[in-house]
């Protein structure tokens, strides 16, 4: 029995988690596994893998990026965004399937975003064993409460604002942070909740630059005199309004980022120093947090159960979970043990730890 | 109208993001928050307190330990486990309540374990106007699916199978690490899983050393030469067999702790090099992750929120969620998207961040 | 008998390393530290500053920024720079020295950079008892080897390569990493070493773009499909060439930084993806290294020394020191021991360390 | 040309930048470089050994261990310490000396502490190509300033007192930090400086237990209720006094190292909750620092150098380097520009570095 794995789209913390998984419980139960490189690409005759051991994947646990490699273009990019799907030529997947085909692949995990597994579902409706494993460090997908990749996201972000925090206390500055989020601001919520941010802008909550100019001339006047923005990529400077900066002593012209527009308009409406910083890819980069490692691999020992069952055309996902309440007395004298036979114990044994008893 | 929080027991990190959430909140619905310093202890006559503002709470959401301060003995200790609750004496409760009197206390919040809340459970049945939050950096409280101080501890663990794993690999080692978990392994499982640990020995599952030296010995045969073990410190090892260390050149006769004893009889069982590290106190100490920044935060706004319902006797607690799957059908294009009235933008705004929009 | 201390220009991780270093020195010889507010603005009248002790200063080792505040801006702001010494008016030194006296300070630390220092000098040459400590974060001050911030600012560019390396390889990308030096390249050249870039511009260094275009078009024919190229802010491209980047599907018009300038040209030039990051003022903040948390004590320390011996108008220093050889033969069996009259025990002593035998 | 390499004794943070540094500056000289494994071991017929090129190297200057493998037992293992010295025996010597031959070695680097280099020096009097590179943690070799590593030991012992003492504080307890260094105290001298301790002990130092208690209580009548204690584990308890510690309800009698008898003395002498921590091989693993990072291809570089210029029974070393004072006046106004032609460009070029200029 064999199962291909390949990573599509944007690189995020946790991938070679998943990997780690899905070689050690196929492993496990005695199938092997097939890496295709470069996402899709890979796909194309004459293929373009590798199979996967555990020996392969020691070690890859802690590592960032993919050790599969993985595309965002190509001959299999769909157009992201809701209601962009883009077909996926026939010719082009016709030519897929004969490496599929010749390889004996009796299951594919898609590991990839919105587009990726679009792309996924279309394979799938033309017979494909597809098994999607969600991708997307900006935890946007409404179909799992939570991805891996974003809590090293909001880590990155958090480590910022303490750095930022730090140098706008002692200059009185106002700092803007921008972080990424193009459709969904959780990343600069989180982030900014975590790095204790004063003011949060995101894609979803229309803002006005003069109320913030008067919160932070408020805070000054209450001896508060350092401020920290944190604008997600996606937020929209208000009604369309855009910013020129002079940056240049020379006299040259620049429109810069939305945190760069915004940090330029505060600082003319506030009169306090402001200064922008673009995380960009460094969020993306870096090894994976322990709750990323744990998710991603949860989620490729997941894959591999599906893909046991034959449950194809369905994708891993996350249950929801909120802040809640329970009366003390259901709460005290209860431990909450480790189940034997639960998940987490079926994970470790899934990709063949030792848990001494046998 | 006043709070009055406490915490008591072992100290955790996140305890401050729950004080800088309480404090947050309060002051945005216009409440005054006291703090009382060590725990139970702060209560008594004529009381050891100070009040808390927003400018105290500045920058303490990133700190380990507690401000307030915390003890796990004095006046109010319970023993700490299942059915061994102690009441706590009727002289001692009339004097404490004299300073919630005096002071004009209205809820009194208990961040502590299962010990403390009990106490507070104590307090509740006589009237007093007690709200829980649970703190058990061992996530061992069965009535909430996580606890802050958990998420830290944990990535403490896999930082030190990081480090460990380097110079086991470079020794051909055996490498033991005893974690934190009296009567729960939860630590050592999600350390272990994520910090790649071939070994891992719980409380809850009994195991055989000499299947765990047989594991090593297969490893070895098949050129793994480095082995990672993690041991929770309540697991217990077979038959109550007890190992005597001989540790000194000297002939000093010695006792050491789980890890050593696991270490010396799997070196004597497999005749490897076999090293023992005991995390002890470090997983305590040190900043809180972003995560668990958040969740104290989150916890700190519940626990007012709790207080303004006047729903005493109750906990806060954090839904149970777990791993599952969906058709990729239903997962694709629909994004998740923060929502604008939903408890994390709640949250935000609870404790005074700017979302730009008032 | 009475210290001042101020911190002037920009902040730099170890400031207070160097308050902690002065401190506890003072304290254990019986002086009296005054610390002023803002840089040398805190010395007009009425004056700005606070009295500080060890119980003041305890905990602030490790934090960034700098307690007492600092400004590169105001009535003492001279142009930084060779040759373009500004002088402080007669009349704001006059006011400023009105506070010294009356505060009855017998020596004023200066811990700033060239321009600071410059108008340190301008007071000491009118009788004023300064002693100077070094900050520069570019490390770019030829009267000593080293200072404090550096490392942590290297440190902090070999993370960002760290993360932008695995997103590079997993993309095959081309990825430019702007980091501080203006007129020095040091943490371009030490951040680059340590991080593994392939490629480092200077603005010591004139460089060819299509040389770098043809190095990278070399190591992809290798099968290196990944380049990480670090430039400092300083380095000038080519012959003036100054390239407009069209960012937006808008058409509107931008011109970026070097970095962004560096990546248009490269994808340019190799047809490659390439991405620019700019690390800004995530170099200033953050908590100090080690090594740049005993640097910044050990120049506090020196600093009260020279205050001592009444050594005015000199700058604590760091004497150069680089690799070199020795015949195995004079290496071994001789172990360097710690010299318990050493400066580095004085230095723990002199700050009220206990060493056990006093 | 080819040039062998080996790692012997202890891993220590930065053993793999010197190999990056020494395979980088040989390939770029036209040289072969051969990895032995294990140490000296790999040399004895039919040698263990790999081809080491830049591919091969690339991305392991981030790796703490080593990629070649060590031992600090075998055939070659010398008793280290000073007088200690273990001849080799001839037999064991020529059956090496066979492999140089055969694989054609014109200069063989060692890597290794006093033990090793001391072995080195041996095999250079009998006419073998050595050159030394010293490998110390513990930084206590007297022909070298500064050995690779031992920045990051001192940064995890930073990082461990930073989380010991908010734990101390909360609780208002003494904690006991046990940490390297045998023979010298270095570790715990820099450690304890920047960690913030508030007692150091040293080998170097003779200490009275009394006159620390006596310390501690006086810091706790002015109200610092926490301390943190740095112990070197080489520092010798005053007049050979062994404490013995029943640490188990059962009774059963133990003797711990040397920071659990300094804290159990402690606490019977000020009666303050005092809690042990062993750092132990924590210290030896994880990731370089940035600062070990570019000492260890600084070595690497200059090892190839004495290979090339054929110095042998040479060690690379880092000549001292202390604060001292300079004028400001001679301190202002000269930057220190990186010399295009000086050693740290010099390592760039030697390993392969772009600088744009060829």
């Amino acid at each position: 029995m064999r199962i291909g794995i390949l990573n599509s789209g944007g690189d995020c913390p946790g991938l070679n988690a998943v990997t780690h998984g899905v070689v050690g419980a196929a492993h496990k139960i005695g199938w092997e596994v097939i890496g295709f490189r470069d996402g899709f690409e890979g796909l194309l005759p004459p293929g373009d893998y590798r199979f996967l051991t555990p020996e392969d994947t020691m070690g890859i646990l802690k590592l960032g990026g993919t050790i599969l490699g993985s595309t965002n273009k190509g001959h299999f990019s769909a157009k992201i965004g809701v209601g962009n799907v883009t077909e996926i030529p026939k010719e082009i997947i016709d030519r897929a399937r004969r490496t599929i085909d010749q390889l004996e692949i009796e299951a594919l995990i898609i590991v990839g975003g919105d587009g990726s597994l679009t792309t996924g579902l279309q394979l799938f409706r033309q017979g494909w064993p597809i098994i999607g494993v969600p991708k997307t460090i900006d935890n946007d997908l409404s179909a799992t409460a939570m991805s891996f990749g974003f809590d090293s996201a909001v880590t990155t972000v958090v480590d910022a604002l303490d750095r930022l925090n730090t140098t706008a206390e002692s200059h009185k500055r106002v700092m803007v942070l921008e972080v990424m989020g193009r459709h969904a601001g959780w990343i600069a919520l989180w982030g900014g909740i975590a790095g204790g941010a004063n003011v949060i802008l995101l894609p979803e909550i229309p803002f006005s630059l003069q109320k913030i100019a008067d919160f932070i001339k408020n805070r000054d006047a209450q001896g508060q005199h350092a401020t920290l923005v944190v604008v997600a990529e996606g937020a929209k400077l208000p009604d369309g309004e855009l910013v020129t900066i002079d940056k240049n002593s020379t006299g040259e012209i620049r429109l810069g980022g939305i945190s760069e527009q915004v940090a330029a308009r505060l600082q003319e409406l506030t009169k306090k120093e402001t200064r922008a910083t673009t995380l960009g890819h460094l969020q993306r980069g870096g090894a994976p947090t322990a709750f990323d490692r744990i998710l991603g691999m949860r989620f490729g020992v997941m894959a591999v159960n599906l893909a046991k069952q034959k449950a194809f055309g369905r994708m891993v996902s996350y249950e929801a979970y909120h802040v809640d309440s329970v009366t003390i007395e259901e709460a005290v004298n209860k431990l909450r043990l480790v189940d034997p036979d639960g998940e987490f114990v079926q994970v470790a044994r899934a990709v063949g730890i030792c848990m001494g008893d046998s």
